[in-house]
């Protein structure tokens, strides 16, 4: 039974080159990827905005609203690139055995 | 078995609370909700920068590990706000039955 | 003889609270400040995106012009809270005396 | 008599190319476009972040500071690409014969 996060990944993919008005998907694809890396950063920045704001008192659910979409559009803009979800686990997976520290260190500041 | 996901969602919750000398995550809860959502920030562009790179023809594998990063640092902003990895997917889930279109209709502007 | 970014901020602050069908900054204003904040997270991304694409021999003209996007916004959100551009100058003029290093290495982490 | 921004501009400019441990602008300089991008997102989301926290009563100067260290690296990532202070300005000056609104309309989506 496959998660709900492959079958997303599943659907983008299925979606690209469609007709713009069959989907949402395939309209931000249409758009190409100076569009889809825009949504990115609305979408992180509402994110910011939601997460903040649960912090001070304000729904908490907005924040994980606003966390899928930030999620869903990476997702978009990375199969713009021909990468996908199993692209983010292998390289997580990669990480398993390597601490965050190390990581960090391991790479250009 | 478990998915790479609910690994790291699992790992970050572990870390909350601990020595920040201890692990990457402890230190990021450490220094609070404002510095995770700078990292978020700062992730988010740094996928930006290197997807808009793979576009034009550079490293594709860049683009990977900046949403690795984007992904891992939005999780534990949503951990410091009693939130997860699950409520993502339940979110996701919800939108199954809905056309992005519609999504996008339904909310606020 | 003012600047034009003096004469941009006495624009913006003109039109807070003015019908939002009268101008694009009475719109932002009546959608409030998460909406204003996402803008200028949008537009920071936009700006990314021009500023990358140029330094890969894109257009840097677009550069220029999301910048100036960036900057209009962040003045739109800085009267939200009752802040302007005298405020940012002010604090730029604070710091002349400072060397980069230093103005870090004096703020938290 | 020179604006506090105008002297920032002149400022960058002089240290392009210098030795990156003389000073900060420097060493931005030295580590090349994509960390200054990665500085412009980081800004940007701790602009966010103040600017919201003020919105809910936190300290209104913090957005004022965040606002100034974004607009101080958007002037670094402009002047790696040969622009500066003076093509924001002629960009704004170009607008202010036209309306927001009609500014948008003109815009690809």
């Amino acid at each position: 039974m496959t998660d709900v996060l492959d079958r997303l990944m599943a659907n983008i993919v299925a979606r690209q080159g469609a007709d713009p008005a069959s989907s949402y998907v395939a309209s931000v694809f249409a758009k190409g990827c100076d569009h889809a890396l825009k949504k990115v950063g609305e979408e992180a920045a509402e994110f910011i905005v939601a997460a903040k704001g649960a912090s001070l008192g304000q729904d908490k659910h907005l924040a994980v609203k606003e966390a899928a979409d930030l999620w869903f559009h990476s997702l978009i803009a990375l199969a713009q690139q021909g990468l996908n979800l199993d692209d983010i686990k292998a390289e997580l997976a990669r990480r398993e055995g390597v601490s965050g520290h190390q990581e960090k260190a391991s790479r250009p500041q």
